[in-house]
Order: structure tokens, then sequence, then C-alpha cells
């Protein structure tokens, strides 16, 4: 089976939740993996010179429209949640510790926390809602608690956030490496779907 | 006939250069006309609070990357110009004064002046080099010259700019506004065409 395509994103990025509940059909039919690859995009900012889409005068405004009308256009349950950005720090590692200790646990958590930002406008900053989370997926919630917390885990989100910047070129949020073609954006999607068609040029 | 498709663009902007390429066909097949709108993105910048794309750490890199792979996917000719971006005062309002008094011209002469600068790697931004693409189909150089000094002409230009970025909430190049219904980027072409195909919502 060839390369997984390398899914880039952050917690409170709109659009990549939005890409998020669609780039397993776009794998799927390619005969691909996903590799689900959550970051921080406060790092991102610091040194692309940007910042959250929303803080920007008009494009600001357009983003929130266009957030409602892309996940409309695809069926996609969303609402612009009135708590936002938030940090996402504890909900990637949450997903970084499950990858290490129960991988199959892995994307089930990171739909369901997606889901309780976008869809419950819950504050999925709150370690305690991720605990919640993970409980109903049979994952113990002291477990999951301590290894947010697990400093080999802080590491490991640290190395794939300098590892993204540094030498992957990510700069936003979702951020799709397919055979080390780089695809920023959530309306890219097709473009990714024409290029593994194609086998890529 | 419904409203024209009301494109607004930079002529320094590799994306409205693609987006340029691809809109009429878009139109057509709904039935519709395209009413272009060249503006500067200088002035937007300043209100958004933005840079051109070219100018951000990684951004800028992936985006010189994505002109080319854009273009090519959809079979468009392009080089990235040295010289960019450029001034396109100039440009934009010979296509102003084209509007008024040889309207016929103003379509032909906006894709000569993308061709100029993202195919051959002109300077646009020299009168001289415009009032020559004008002459090449059969405008008056002087005319032409003298049109881009004309007071009024100059305050079309920014009569243009400043309803766009004050009252249509313009941001970017590609902007395009369908039945007040605002997209941005060569990249949401295709949503516009599924946007027409449904009648809108």
């Amino acid at each position: 089976m060839a390369a997984p395509l390398e899914f880039y994103f952050d917690f409170s990025s709109p659009y990549g939740y939005i890409a998020a509940q669609r780039i397993d059909a776009i794998a799927a039919k390619h005969n691909r993996e996903v590799d689900w690859r959550p970051m921080l995009l406060g790092a991102v900012f610091k040194i692309a010179g940007t910042q959250p889409l929303t803080h920007y005068p008009l494009k600001g405004q357009y983003s929130t429209h266009d957030f409602k009308r892309s996940a409309r256009e695809h069926g996609i349950a969303f609402n612009m949640p009135e708590k936002f950005p938030l940090p996402t720090q504890a909900a990637a590692r949450g997903v970084y510790w499950l990858k290490e200790v129960l991988p199959a646990k892995a994307v089930p958590f990171i739909k369901a926390v997606y889901a309780a930002y976008f869809v419950d406008g819950k504050d999925i900053s709150s370690p305690d809602l991720l605990a919640d989370i993970a409980a109903g997926m049979g994952v113990d919630r002291k477990e999951l608690l301590a290894g947010i917390e697990n400093p080999e885990i802080k590491d490991k989100l640290r190395e794939v956030n300098d590892d993204a910047i540094k030498n992957r070129g990510v700069f936003g949020s979702p951020f799709i490496i397919v055979d080390g073609e780089p695809f920023w954006g959530a309306d890219r999607l097709e473009m990714i779907d024409r290029w593994l068609e194609r086998g890529g040029w």
C-alpha cells in the first residue's frame, strides 16, 4: 500500500474540522490511509506571520460565512463556537497518547473532539471534557488525563509541530501532504482527489 | 438575463490571472455575463491587514509552487514573473477607459495584459507597454495613454476600489460576487459552478 495521506490539523480550525469529515472517503477511494497529525497553529502563526482567519478585518467576516457555507454544501453539521479560537494542546496530546497506547481509539477520539467543538460548542480546551469524551469510548479517564500531562507526549507534540513547520512547510490547517506534495485548505480536497487519480505530476 | 458575475481582480495577482482564463466558461454555462472589475490590492492589504502572498514565510513558497501547479492542472500557460508584484494602476485605468469609450476592447485588453505579465514576463506597470498592447488591437496609443491619465478615469478606479472594500467586502484577488454571494480565490470556481447549478442557497 502506498504512503498514507499526512493530515495536519488544529482542533480549533473550522476548515480542519470540515476536511476531517471528508478525508477518509478520498483516501479510501485511492487505497490510502490517513495519518492524523494534530498540531498547534499558535506556533505556526508566529513563524508564518499570520493570525487566526477570523481576526482579520474583511477576511474574518467572509471566513465565518464560508465555514457555514462549506459545511452546508457537503452536508456536514457545523455551528460556529462562541469561544473561538481555543487552546488545543490538551486535545492534541490526548491524540498522541492514544496513538501510543490505544491506537484504534485515536481517530474516533479526534472525530468526537471535533464534533464536541464544532457541533456542540463545548470547551475542548478542558482536560475534563476530553476525559469525558475518552471515557465515552471506553478509555480510562485518569489514564487519559495522565497521558495529557506525560512529558514524553508533550515532547512528541512539540516534535511534530517543529518538524511540520521547519521541514514540511506546514503553515495552516488543514494541511495535507501526499507523497511529498503539499496541499493547504479544505477546498483543496478535490485537487487532492484529482492528483491521486492522475498519479501526481 | 440574470445579473453578471462581478469579477474583481488585480493585474498583479497570479490567481486572478488563472481565474480570468476560466471564468467566461463558467459564466456562459449558466447564461451569465462577467463584469470585469480590475482593482488595486495595495489598498486592500492596508485595510485587511494582509500582504502579498509571496511575502509571507512558508505560505510564500507554497503559493509560488501552487500558482504553477494550479495553472498546469487547467492547461493554462504560466510563468512566474521576475518582477513581482508590480503596480497595476495604469493597467486598471486602461480597462476603465476602454469600458467607457471602446467597451468591446476591454476584455481582450485585460486578457492580453494578463498574458503579457504571467506568460511573457513583461513589465505591465509601464504605460508604454500597455499602449503597445492596445495598439495591437487597433486602439490608438496616444488615446490610451491619455485615458490612463484622465482624472475621471482615476476617480473611477478609486471609486471601484473604495466600494469593493467598504461595501462589498472584497479583500483579495480574484474575488467573485454572484448575486450578492462572495467567493474568494481561483480555487472557488468549482464552488461557484455548483452554486449556480443549484440556484444558490
